[in-house]
Protein backbone atom coordinates (compact mmCIF):
# COMPACT_ATOMS: atom_id res chain seq x y z
CA UNK A 1 0.00 0.00 0.00
CA UNK A 2 1.00 3.49 -0.50
CA UNK A 3 0.05 7.08 0.00
CA UNK A 4 -0.42 10.28 -1.75
CA UNK A 5 0.01 13.44 -0.09
CA UNK A 6 -0.59 17.14 -1.85
CA UNK A 7 0.59 20.42 -0.02
CA UNK A 8 3.58 22.72 1.12
CA UNK A 9 7.24 22.46 0.32
CA UNK A 10 8.14 25.13 2.15
CA UNK A 11 11.63 27.31 2.91
CA UNK A 12 10.37 28.49 6.69
CA UNK A 13 12.37 31.10 8.67
CA UNK A 14 11.48 30.20 12.58
CA UNK A 15 12.48 32.43 15.63
CA UNK A 16 11.67 30.84 19.29
CA UNK A 17 12.67 31.20 22.72
CA UNK A 18 15.51 28.00 21.77
CA UNK A 19 17.29 29.72 18.74
CA UNK A 20 16.28 30.73 15.22
CA UNK A 21 16.36 28.94 11.48
CA UNK A 22 16.90 30.92 8.20
CA UNK A 23 15.18 29.07 4.88
CA UNK A 24 15.06 25.42 6.54
CA UNK A 25 12.80 22.77 4.93
CA UNK A 26 9.39 23.47 6.16
CA UNK A 27 6.05 23.04 4.34
CA UNK A 28 2.57 20.79 5.10
CA UNK A 29 3.10 18.03 2.80
CA UNK A 30 7.19 17.72 4.19
CA UNK A 31 6.44 17.25 7.74
CA UNK A 32 3.74 14.77 7.03
CA UNK A 33 5.58 12.90 4.34
CA UNK A 34 8.49 12.81 6.86
CA UNK A 35 6.31 11.37 9.49
CA UNK A 36 4.47 9.22 6.88
CA UNK A 37 7.77 7.31 5.95
CA UNK A 38 8.31 5.62 9.37
CA UNK A 39 4.99 3.53 8.16
CA UNK A 40 4.61 3.34 4.26
CA UNK A 41 5.77 4.44 1.23
CA UNK A 42 4.74 8.34 0.46
CA UNK A 43 4.26 9.68 -2.61
CA UNK A 44 4.54 13.69 -2.24
CA UNK A 45 2.89 15.95 -4.64
CA UNK A 46 4.34 20.06 -3.93
CA UNK A 47 5.52 22.46 -5.97
CA UNK A 48 8.76 24.63 -5.67
CA UNK A 49 10.84 26.86 -7.38
CA UNK A 50 14.48 26.79 -8.85
CA UNK A 51 15.78 28.28 -5.66
CA UNK A 52 14.62 25.12 -3.39
CA UNK A 53 18.29 24.01 -2.30
CA UNK A 54 18.89 20.71 -3.72
CA UNK A 55 19.84 19.29 -0.32
CA UNK A 56 16.77 18.92 0.54
CA UNK A 57 15.82 17.02 -2.44
CA UNK A 58 18.78 14.86 -1.56
CA UNK A 59 17.18 14.57 2.23
CA UNK A 60 13.93 13.76 0.88
CA UNK A 61 14.98 10.99 -1.30
CA UNK A 62 17.04 9.51 1.38
CA UNK A 63 14.00 9.42 3.67
CA UNK A 64 12.15 7.39 0.59
CA UNK A 65 9.65 10.11 -0.04
CA UNK A 66 8.91 9.57 -3.83
CA UNK A 67 9.31 12.66 -5.61
CA UNK A 68 7.40 12.01 -9.05
CA UNK A 69 5.10 14.80 -9.16
CA UNK A 70 7.48 17.02 -6.71
CA UNK A 71 7.70 20.10 -9.63
CA UNK A 72 10.27 22.30 -9.63
CA UNK A 73 9.52 25.21 -11.48
CA UNK A 74 10.75 28.70 -12.71
CA UNK A 75 10.12 30.95 -9.80
CA UNK A 76 11.20 30.66 -6.23
CA UNK A 77 9.76 28.92 -3.41
CA UNK A 78 7.03 29.47 -1.25
CA UNK A 79 8.67 31.24 1.79
CA UNK A 80 6.84 31.84 5.65
CA UNK A 81 8.36 33.48 8.42
CA UNK A 82 6.99 32.90 11.93
CA UNK A 83 8.04 33.84 15.88
CA UNK A 84 6.64 31.92 18.63
CA UNK A 85 6.92 33.54 21.80
CA UNK A 86 5.25 32.57 25.58
CA UNK A 87 4.00 29.14 25.92
CA UNK A 88 4.78 28.68 21.90
CA UNK A 89 1.09 27.57 21.56
CA UNK A 90 0.32 30.00 18.67
CA UNK A 91 2.60 31.63 15.76
CA UNK A 92 2.84 34.64 14.62
CA UNK A 93 3.24 35.12 10.98
CA UNK A 94 5.82 37.90 9.90
CA UNK A 95 5.54 37.17 6.27
CA UNK A 96 4.35 34.47 3.76
CA UNK A 97 5.90 35.02 -0.03
CA UNK A 98 3.67 32.28 -2.38
CA UNK A 99 6.41 32.22 -5.39
CA UNK A 100 5.75 29.16 -7.22
CA UNK A 101 2.62 28.48 -5.04
CA UNK A 102 0.34 30.62 -7.05
CA UNK A 103 0.95 29.29 -10.22
CA UNK A 104 0.36 25.48 -8.77
CA UNK A 105 -1.85 23.26 -10.56
CA UNK A 106 -1.18 19.80 -9.01
CA UNK A 107 -0.71 16.73 -11.30
CA UNK A 108 -0.44 13.22 -10.92
CA UNK A 109 1.76 10.65 -13.34
CA UNK A 110 -0.72 8.02 -14.47
CA UNK A 111 0.40 5.00 -12.11
CA UNK A 112 -0.15 7.02 -9.47
CA UNK A 113 -4.06 7.81 -9.89
CA UNK A 114 -4.93 4.25 -8.51
CA UNK A 115 -3.16 4.98 -5.15
CA UNK A 116 -5.84 4.62 -2.72
CA UNK A 117 -4.81 6.77 0.43
CA UNK A 118 -4.67 10.42 -0.34
CA UNK A 119 -3.67 13.07 2.27
CA UNK A 120 -5.07 16.62 0.94
CA UNK A 121 -2.32 19.03 3.82
CA UNK A 122 -3.05 22.51 3.85
CA UNK A 123 -3.16 24.01 0.39
CA UNK A 124 -6.07 25.81 -1.31
CA UNK A 125 -9.00 23.84 -1.25
CA UNK A 126 -9.38 24.42 -4.88
CA UNK A 127 -5.75 22.89 -5.48
CA UNK A 128 -7.06 19.49 -2.88
CA UNK A 129 -10.18 19.86 -5.34
CA UNK A 130 -8.52 19.95 -8.47
CA UNK A 131 -5.90 16.69 -7.37
CA UNK A 132 -9.13 14.61 -5.50
CA UNK A 133 -10.79 14.75 -9.01
CA UNK A 134 -8.01 13.12 -10.71
CA UNK A 135 -7.53 9.97 -8.35
CA UNK A 136 -9.26 7.28 -10.20
CA UNK A 137 -10.78 5.09 -6.77
CA UNK A 138 -9.50 6.50 -3.36
CA UNK A 139 -10.27 4.16 -0.29
CA UNK A 140 -9.20 6.77 2.48
CA UNK A 141 -9.21 10.64 1.97
CA UNK A 142 -7.89 12.54 4.87
CA UNK A 143 -8.01 16.82 4.74
CA UNK A 144 -6.97 19.34 6.41
CA UNK A 145 -7.45 22.70 5.74
CA UNK A 146 -6.77 26.27 7.53
CA UNK A 147 -8.78 29.56 8.74
CA UNK A 148 -7.67 31.47 6.24
CA UNK A 149 -9.43 29.05 3.37
CA UNK A 150 -12.48 28.76 6.22
CA UNK A 151 -12.48 32.57 5.62
CA UNK A 152 -12.23 33.23 2.30
CA UNK A 153 -12.99 29.69 0.57
CA UNK A 154 -15.64 28.14 2.42
CA UNK A 155 -18.13 27.03 -0.28
CA UNK A 156 -14.99 25.00 -1.86
CA UNK A 157 -14.03 23.67 1.15
CA UNK A 158 -17.46 22.86 2.08
CA UNK A 159 -17.95 20.78 -1.22
CA UNK A 160 -14.37 18.91 -0.20
CA UNK A 161 -15.97 17.67 3.26
CA UNK A 162 -18.37 16.10 1.08
CA UNK A 163 -15.88 13.95 -0.90
CA UNK A 164 -13.61 12.84 2.59
CA UNK A 165 -13.76 10.07 5.08
CA UNK A 166 -11.30 12.52 7.52
CA UNK A 167 -11.52 15.76 8.35
CA UNK A 168 -8.65 17.08 10.32
CA UNK A 169 -8.71 20.33 12.19
CA UNK A 170 -7.20 22.08 14.97
CA UNK A 171 -9.43 23.21 17.71
CA UNK A 172 -9.45 27.17 16.19
CA UNK A 173 -10.56 25.83 13.30
CA UNK A 174 -13.07 23.56 14.69
CA UNK A 175 -14.42 26.34 16.79
CA UNK A 176 -14.48 29.07 13.33
CA UNK A 177 -16.24 26.11 11.12
CA UNK A 178 -18.70 24.56 13.17
CA UNK A 179 -19.74 28.03 15.17
CA UNK A 180 -19.42 26.30 18.06
CA UNK A 181 -17.41 26.68 21.33
CA UNK A 182 -18.03 23.28 22.81
CA UNK A 183 -15.07 20.53 20.96
CA UNK A 184 -17.74 17.91 20.86
CA UNK A 185 -20.72 20.11 19.78
CA UNK A 186 -18.35 21.36 16.98
CA UNK A 187 -16.94 17.93 16.18
CA UNK A 188 -20.62 16.49 15.70
CA UNK A 189 -21.22 19.39 13.57
CA UNK A 190 -18.34 19.19 11.20
CA UNK A 191 -19.67 15.65 11.09
CA UNK A 192 -22.83 16.87 9.88
CA UNK A 193 -20.82 18.45 6.95
CA UNK A 194 -19.71 15.03 5.26
CA UNK A 195 -16.70 13.51 6.76
CA UNK A 196 -16.78 10.45 8.93
CA UNK A 197 -14.39 10.70 10.96
CA UNK A 198 -13.91 14.10 12.75
CA UNK A 199 -10.24 14.81 14.58
CA UNK A 200 -9.62 17.66 16.20
CA UNK A 201 -6.04 18.37 17.20
CA UNK A 202 -5.40 20.45 20.78
CA UNK A 203 -2.01 21.61 20.43
CA UNK A 204 -0.44 20.68 23.98
CA UNK A 205 -3.73 19.29 25.14
CA UNK A 206 -4.00 16.21 22.71
CA UNK A 207 -6.12 14.81 20.47
CA UNK A 208 -10.20 14.50 20.18
CA UNK A 209 -11.66 11.72 17.57
CA UNK A 210 -14.87 11.93 16.88
CA UNK A 211 -17.61 9.35 14.73
CA UNK A 212 -20.87 8.25 14.94
CA UNK A 213 -19.77 5.07 16.69
CA UNK A 214 -17.33 6.20 19.08
CA UNK A 215 -15.51 8.80 21.01
CA UNK A 216 -11.40 9.25 21.64
CA UNK A 217 -9.70 11.52 23.89
CA UNK A 218 -6.44 11.60 23.97
CA UNK A 219 -3.74 13.93 25.88
CA UNK A 220 -0.56 15.08 24.21
CA UNK A 221 2.77 12.72 25.34
CA UNK A 222 4.21 15.61 27.48
CA UNK A 223 7.13 17.45 26.13
CA UNK A 224 9.34 19.84 28.38
CA UNK A 225 11.09 21.54 25.79
CA UNK A 226 9.07 22.36 23.25
CA UNK A 227 11.79 24.37 20.83
CA UNK A 228 9.60 24.56 17.67
CA UNK A 229 6.07 23.28 17.29
CA UNK A 230 6.11 24.23 13.08
CA UNK A 231 4.49 21.37 11.50
CA UNK A 232 3.17 19.24 14.76
CA UNK A 233 -0.42 18.97 13.52
CA UNK A 234 0.85 17.70 9.80
CA UNK A 235 3.41 15.52 11.57
CA UNK A 236 0.75 14.14 13.86
CA UNK A 237 -1.32 13.85 10.44
CA UNK A 238 1.37 11.98 8.68
CA UNK A 239 1.57 9.40 12.28
CA UNK A 240 -1.81 8.96 11.86
CA UNK A 241 -2.44 7.92 7.88
CA UNK A 242 1.08 6.29 7.65
CA UNK A 243 0.04 4.21 10.35
CA UNK A 244 -3.95 3.77 8.70
CA UNK A 245 -1.55 2.86 5.29
CA UNK A 246 0.66 0.55 6.79
CA UNK A 247 -2.08 -1.70 8.92
CA UNK A 248 -4.44 -1.50 5.85
CA UNK A 249 -7.51 -1.68 8.15
CA UNK A 250 -9.53 1.29 9.38
CA UNK A 251 -11.87 0.34 12.89
CA UNK A 252 -12.05 2.17 15.59
CA UNK A 253 -8.89 0.12 17.02
CA UNK A 254 -6.65 0.86 13.98
CA UNK A 255 -8.17 4.47 14.23
CA UNK A 256 -7.31 4.66 18.01
CA UNK A 257 -3.56 3.14 17.59
CA UNK A 258 -3.26 5.53 14.71
CA UNK A 259 -3.59 8.75 16.42
CA UNK A 260 -1.37 7.21 19.26
CA UNK A 261 1.39 7.06 16.55
CA UNK A 262 0.63 10.76 15.50
CA UNK A 263 0.73 12.30 18.46
CA UNK A 264 4.26 10.61 19.50
CA UNK A 265 5.70 11.65 15.87
CA UNK A 266 4.29 15.16 16.93
CA UNK A 267 6.11 14.83 19.90
CA UNK A 268 9.49 14.39 18.72
CA UNK A 269 8.14 17.20 15.80
CA UNK A 270 8.02 19.94 18.48
CA UNK A 271 11.63 18.89 20.21
CA UNK A 272 13.69 20.25 17.36
CA UNK A 273 13.17 23.41 14.93
CA UNK A 274 11.52 22.04 11.60
CA UNK A 275 12.21 17.96 10.44
CA UNK A 276 15.35 18.42 12.51
CA UNK A 277 14.19 15.69 15.10
CA UNK A 278 11.26 13.88 13.78
CA UNK A 279 13.54 12.75 10.59
CA UNK A 280 16.33 11.46 12.85
CA UNK A 281 14.10 9.41 15.15
CA UNK A 282 14.55 5.55 14.20
CA UNK A 283 11.16 2.75 14.37
CA UNK A 284 12.53 1.73 18.24
CA UNK A 285 12.49 5.37 19.25
CA UNK A 286 9.18 5.50 17.98
CA UNK A 287 7.75 1.96 19.72
CA UNK A 288 9.81 3.20 22.76
CA UNK A 289 7.81 6.63 23.31
CA UNK A 290 4.70 4.89 22.13
CA UNK A 291 5.39 1.98 25.25
CA UNK A 292 5.89 4.84 27.69
CA UNK A 293 2.99 7.29 26.41
CA UNK A 294 0.93 4.05 27.32
CA UNK A 295 2.28 4.31 30.98
CA UNK A 296 1.25 7.84 31.03
CA UNK A 297 -2.21 8.09 29.73
CA UNK A 298 -3.96 4.76 30.10
CA UNK A 299 -5.38 3.27 33.48
CA UNK B 1 -10.67 4.98 57.19
CA UNK B 2 -11.70 8.50 57.03
CA UNK B 3 -11.40 12.08 55.43
CA UNK B 4 -11.47 15.48 56.74
CA UNK B 5 -11.77 18.32 54.89
CA UNK B 6 -11.18 21.85 55.69
CA UNK B 7 -11.92 24.86 53.12
CA UNK B 8 -15.25 26.73 53.03
CA UNK B 9 -18.91 26.55 52.87
CA UNK B 10 -20.69 29.02 51.02
CA UNK B 11 -24.04 30.52 49.04
CA UNK B 12 -22.96 31.33 45.37
CA UNK B 13 -24.81 33.17 43.37
CA UNK B 14 -24.15 32.09 39.45
CA UNK B 15 -24.78 33.12 36.03
CA UNK B 16 -24.03 30.74 32.86
CA UNK B 17 -25.74 30.90 29.34
CA UNK B 18 -27.66 27.94 30.80
CA UNK B 19 -29.27 29.81 32.96
CA UNK B 20 -28.64 31.36 36.86
CA UNK B 21 -29.09 30.40 40.19
CA UNK B 22 -29.17 32.76 43.57
CA UNK B 23 -27.42 31.64 46.89
CA UNK B 24 -27.30 28.07 46.26
CA UNK B 25 -24.81 25.70 48.36
CA UNK B 26 -21.22 25.55 47.42
CA UNK B 27 -18.00 26.39 48.68
CA UNK B 28 -14.75 24.34 48.50
CA UNK B 29 -15.25 22.24 51.50
CA UNK B 30 -18.49 21.22 49.98
CA UNK B 31 -18.08 20.51 46.81
CA UNK B 32 -15.20 18.51 48.08
CA UNK B 33 -17.19 16.42 50.47
CA UNK B 34 -20.40 15.93 48.18
CA UNK B 35 -17.89 14.09 46.29
CA UNK B 36 -15.71 12.20 48.36
CA UNK B 37 -18.97 11.23 50.22
CA UNK B 38 -19.20 8.42 47.51
CA UNK B 39 -16.07 6.89 48.55
CA UNK B 40 -16.07 7.19 51.84
CA UNK B 41 -17.07 8.87 55.84
CA UNK B 42 -16.34 13.00 55.29
CA UNK B 43 -15.70 14.84 57.84
CA UNK B 44 -16.07 18.69 56.80
CA UNK B 45 -14.44 21.25 58.70
CA UNK B 46 -16.07 24.74 57.76
CA UNK B 47 -17.87 27.80 59.41
CA UNK B 48 -21.43 29.44 58.12
CA UNK B 49 -23.64 32.30 59.32
CA UNK B 50 -26.90 31.87 61.30
CA UNK B 51 -28.55 32.60 57.84
CA UNK B 52 -27.66 29.31 56.26
CA UNK B 53 -30.34 27.58 55.31
CA UNK B 54 -31.53 24.99 57.18
CA UNK B 55 -32.37 22.55 53.84
CA UNK B 56 -28.59 22.52 53.18
CA UNK B 57 -27.61 21.24 56.73
CA UNK B 58 -30.41 18.89 56.28
CA UNK B 59 -28.95 17.58 52.72
CA UNK B 60 -25.72 17.53 53.98
CA UNK B 61 -26.63 15.27 56.64
CA UNK B 62 -28.68 12.90 54.44
CA UNK B 63 -24.95 12.73 52.24
CA UNK B 64 -23.20 11.25 55.41
CA UNK B 65 -21.52 14.15 55.63
CA UNK B 66 -20.20 14.36 59.18
CA UNK B 67 -20.94 17.90 60.49
CA UNK B 68 -19.42 17.95 63.88
CA UNK B 69 -16.82 20.71 63.25
CA UNK B 70 -19.11 22.54 60.72
CA UNK B 71 -19.48 25.62 62.92
CA UNK B 72 -22.67 28.01 62.69
CA UNK B 73 -21.54 31.00 63.80
CA UNK B 74 -23.03 34.57 64.08
CA UNK B 75 -23.24 36.44 60.91
CA UNK B 76 -23.44 36.03 57.74
CA UNK B 77 -22.32 33.41 55.58
CA UNK B 78 -19.55 33.82 52.94
CA UNK B 79 -21.34 34.88 49.65
CA UNK B 80 -20.00 34.41 46.29
CA UNK B 81 -21.09 35.91 43.18
CA UNK B 82 -20.27 34.78 39.46
CA UNK B 83 -20.78 34.62 35.65
CA UNK B 84 -18.86 32.09 33.06
CA UNK B 85 -19.63 33.28 29.38
CA UNK B 86 -18.64 31.89 25.90
CA UNK B 87 -16.76 28.27 26.93
CA UNK B 88 -17.24 28.66 30.33
CA UNK B 89 -13.55 27.95 31.16
CA UNK B 90 -13.35 30.80 33.70
CA UNK B 91 -15.49 32.87 36.03
CA UNK B 92 -15.92 36.22 35.70
CA UNK B 93 -16.66 37.25 40.26
CA UNK B 94 -18.91 39.87 40.65
CA UNK B 95 -18.81 39.59 44.31
CA UNK B 96 -17.51 38.23 47.66
CA UNK B 97 -18.82 38.65 51.02
CA UNK B 98 -16.73 37.02 53.44
CA UNK B 99 -19.24 37.39 56.32
CA UNK B 100 -18.16 35.07 59.10
CA UNK B 101 -15.26 33.36 57.05
CA UNK B 102 -12.87 36.49 58.52
CA UNK B 103 -13.14 35.14 61.76
CA UNK B 104 -13.07 31.49 61.24
CA UNK B 105 -10.17 29.39 63.45
CA UNK B 106 -11.16 26.04 62.60
CA UNK B 107 -11.18 23.22 65.43
CA UNK B 108 -11.47 19.52 65.73
CA UNK B 109 -12.73 17.82 67.98
CA UNK B 110 -10.47 15.65 70.01
CA UNK B 111 -11.39 12.24 68.00
CA UNK B 112 -11.39 13.77 64.74
CA UNK B 113 -7.35 14.66 65.34
CA UNK B 114 -6.71 11.12 64.77
CA UNK B 115 -7.83 11.28 61.59
CA UNK B 116 -5.55 10.39 59.01
CA UNK B 117 -6.16 11.44 55.77
CA UNK B 118 -6.52 15.04 54.92
CA UNK B 119 -7.46 17.88 52.42
CA UNK B 120 -6.81 21.47 52.87
CA UNK B 121 -9.62 22.89 50.35
CA UNK B 122 -9.37 26.44 49.09
CA UNK B 123 -9.25 29.16 52.38
CA UNK B 124 -6.45 31.45 53.54
CA UNK B 125 -3.70 29.65 53.95
CA UNK B 126 -2.80 30.35 57.86
CA UNK B 127 -6.39 28.84 58.62
CA UNK B 128 -4.86 25.85 56.94
CA UNK B 129 -1.50 25.79 58.99
CA UNK B 130 -3.73 26.05 62.19
CA UNK B 131 -5.77 22.92 60.93
CA UNK B 132 -3.11 21.03 59.81
CA UNK B 133 -0.85 21.69 63.20
CA UNK B 134 -3.75 20.28 65.19
CA UNK B 135 -3.86 16.77 63.48
CA UNK B 136 -2.09 14.20 65.54
CA UNK B 137 -0.45 12.10 62.87
CA UNK B 138 -1.54 13.01 59.55
CA UNK B 139 -0.73 10.05 56.70
CA UNK B 140 -1.72 11.70 53.39
CA UNK B 141 -2.56 15.58 53.54
CA UNK B 142 -3.83 17.26 50.23
CA UNK B 143 -3.28 20.97 49.35
CA UNK B 144 -5.67 23.18 47.07
CA UNK B 145 -4.79 26.86 47.48
CA UNK B 146 -6.21 29.82 44.54
CA UNK B 147 -4.12 33.10 42.74
CA UNK B 148 -5.39 35.31 45.49
CA UNK B 149 -3.34 33.09 47.83
CA UNK B 150 -0.27 33.01 45.90
CA UNK B 151 -0.48 36.55 45.35
CA UNK B 152 -0.91 37.76 48.71
CA UNK B 153 0.14 34.89 51.40
CA UNK B 154 2.94 32.77 49.45
CA UNK B 155 4.53 32.85 52.46
CA UNK B 156 2.43 30.93 54.40
CA UNK B 157 1.76 28.85 51.33
CA UNK B 158 5.39 27.89 50.35
CA UNK B 159 5.83 26.98 54.65
CA UNK B 160 2.61 25.01 54.31
CA UNK B 161 3.73 23.05 50.62
CA UNK B 162 6.79 21.19 52.78
CA UNK B 163 4.21 19.65 55.00
CA UNK B 164 2.32 18.46 52.58
CA UNK B 165 1.95 15.19 50.23
CA UNK B 166 -0.33 16.18 47.41
CA UNK B 167 -0.43 19.73 45.82
CA UNK B 168 -3.35 20.42 43.63
CA UNK B 169 -3.67 23.20 41.25
CA UNK B 170 -4.96 24.45 38.31
CA UNK B 171 -2.65 25.16 35.25
CA UNK B 172 -2.82 29.21 35.74
CA UNK B 173 -1.21 28.71 39.72
CA UNK B 174 0.73 26.12 38.92
CA UNK B 175 2.37 28.81 36.19
CA UNK B 176 2.01 31.56 38.76
CA UNK B 177 3.94 29.78 41.77
CA UNK B 178 6.15 28.46 39.61
CA UNK B 179 6.74 31.36 37.11
CA UNK B 180 7.08 28.47 34.20
CA UNK B 181 4.90 28.65 31.19
CA UNK B 182 5.66 24.77 30.13
CA UNK B 183 3.36 22.66 32.80
CA UNK B 184 5.61 19.99 32.93
CA UNK B 185 8.53 21.93 33.99
CA UNK B 186 5.85 23.84 35.91
CA UNK B 187 4.97 20.63 38.13
CA UNK B 188 8.48 20.05 38.31
CA UNK B 189 9.10 23.43 39.97
CA UNK B 190 6.32 22.89 42.37
CA UNK B 191 7.98 19.13 43.37
CA UNK B 192 10.89 21.12 44.61
CA UNK B 193 8.91 22.96 46.47
CA UNK B 194 8.06 19.84 48.94
CA UNK B 195 5.18 17.81 47.43
CA UNK B 196 6.07 14.29 46.41
CA UNK B 197 2.83 14.16 44.03
CA UNK B 198 1.57 17.54 42.17
CA UNK B 199 -1.38 17.10 40.19
CA UNK B 200 -2.03 19.75 37.61
CA UNK B 201 -6.06 20.73 36.83
CA UNK B 202 -6.58 21.64 32.51
CA UNK B 203 -9.90 22.23 33.29
CA UNK B 204 -11.64 20.90 30.17
CA UNK B 205 -8.38 19.89 28.47
CA UNK B 206 -7.93 17.24 31.72
CA UNK B 207 -5.31 16.11 34.48
CA UNK B 208 -1.39 15.99 34.97
CA UNK B 209 -0.24 14.14 37.50
CA UNK B 210 3.80 14.36 38.31
CA UNK B 211 5.83 12.56 40.77
CA UNK B 212 9.59 11.76 41.18
CA UNK B 213 8.54 7.98 39.93
CA UNK B 214 5.97 8.43 37.66
CA UNK B 215 4.21 11.16 35.25
CA UNK B 216 0.17 10.28 34.45
CA UNK B 217 -1.89 12.68 31.63
CA UNK B 218 -5.27 11.98 31.55
CA UNK B 219 -8.09 13.66 29.37
CA UNK B 220 -11.10 15.12 30.37
CA UNK B 221 -14.31 13.31 30.48
CA UNK B 222 -16.21 15.12 27.33
CA UNK B 223 -19.41 16.55 28.14
CA UNK B 224 -21.07 18.56 25.71
CA UNK B 225 -23.33 20.69 27.86
CA UNK B 226 -21.09 22.13 30.52
CA UNK B 227 -23.85 24.25 32.56
CA UNK B 228 -21.94 25.34 35.74
CA UNK B 229 -18.31 24.38 36.31
CA UNK B 230 -18.80 26.06 39.35
CA UNK B 231 -16.34 23.58 41.77
CA UNK B 232 -15.32 21.14 39.22
CA UNK B 233 -11.64 21.66 40.81
CA UNK B 234 -13.27 20.79 44.50
CA UNK B 235 -15.46 17.68 42.96
CA UNK B 236 -11.89 16.23 41.04
CA UNK B 237 -10.01 16.52 44.66
CA UNK B 238 -13.30 14.99 46.54
CA UNK B 239 -12.99 12.12 44.50
CA UNK B 240 -9.61 11.56 44.43
CA UNK B 241 -8.93 11.98 48.05
CA UNK B 242 -12.05 9.89 48.31
CA UNK B 243 -10.96 7.33 46.50
CA UNK B 244 -7.31 7.08 47.98
CA UNK B 245 -9.16 6.92 51.30
CA UNK B 246 -11.43 4.05 50.52
CA UNK B 247 -8.59 1.64 48.93
CA UNK B 248 -6.20 2.95 51.76
CA UNK B 249 -2.86 2.71 49.39
CA UNK B 250 -1.14 4.98 47.97
CA UNK B 251 1.28 3.65 44.81
CA UNK B 252 1.09 4.41 41.54
CA UNK B 253 -1.73 2.71 40.19
CA UNK B 254 -3.69 3.67 42.84
CA UNK B 255 -3.43 7.44 41.92
CA UNK B 256 -4.15 6.73 38.62
CA UNK B 257 -7.06 5.09 39.62
CA UNK B 258 -7.97 7.56 42.10
CA UNK B 259 -7.55 10.66 39.27
CA UNK B 260 -9.98 8.81 37.02
CA UNK B 261 -12.73 8.46 39.61
CA UNK B 262 -11.77 12.77 40.22
CA UNK B 263 -12.46 13.37 36.46
CA UNK B 264 -15.54 11.60 36.09
CA UNK B 265 -16.77 13.08 39.28
CA UNK B 266 -15.93 16.15 38.05
CA UNK B 267 -17.50 15.46 34.63
CA UNK B 268 -21.02 15.18 36.57
CA UNK B 269 -20.67 18.45 38.30
CA UNK B 270 -20.57 20.30 35.50
CA UNK B 271 -23.55 19.18 33.63
CA UNK B 272 -25.65 21.25 36.77
CA UNK B 273 -25.54 24.09 39.04
CA UNK B 274 -23.92 23.36 42.19
CA UNK B 275 -23.76 20.17 43.46
CA UNK B 276 -27.29 19.20 41.84
CA UNK B 277 -26.16 16.87 39.65
CA UNK B 278 -23.01 15.60 41.36
CA UNK B 279 -24.71 14.96 44.22
CA UNK B 280 -27.80 13.21 42.44
CA UNK B 281 -25.26 10.36 40.80
CA UNK B 282 -25.57 6.93 42.24
CA UNK B 283 -22.46 4.69 42.38
CA UNK B 284 -24.12 3.15 39.21
CA UNK B 285 -23.55 5.79 37.35
CA UNK B 286 -20.15 6.53 38.35
CA UNK B 287 -18.46 2.89 37.78
CA UNK B 288 -20.70 3.35 34.07
CA UNK B 289 -18.77 6.26 32.97
CA UNK B 290 -15.72 5.58 34.26
CA UNK B 291 -16.33 2.77 32.16
CA UNK B 292 -16.71 5.09 29.56
CA UNK B 293 -14.10 7.14 29.91
CA UNK B 294 -11.87 4.11 29.31
CA UNK B 295 -13.29 3.21 26.00
CA UNK B 296 -12.63 6.91 25.26
CA UNK B 297 -9.23 7.43 26.51
CA UNK B 298 -7.10 3.77 26.87
CA UNK B 299 -5.24 2.66 23.55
Amino acid sequence: MSLLVLGTAALDTVKTPFGARREMLGGSAVHFSMSASFFTKIDLVAIVGRDFPKKYIKFLNSKNVILTSFVIEQGRTFRWKGEYTGDLNSALTLGTELGVLSIFNPKVAEHQRAIKNIFLANVDPDLQLSLLSKMRDPRLVGLDSMNYWIDHKKSSLLKLMKKVDIYVANDAEARSLSKETNLLKAAKCLRRMGPPIIIIKKGEHGVLVYSDDFIFSLPAYPVEKVVDPTGAGDTFAGGFMGYLTKVKKINGNALKKAVTYGIVMASFNVEGFGVERSSRVTLKDIESRLQRFRRIACF
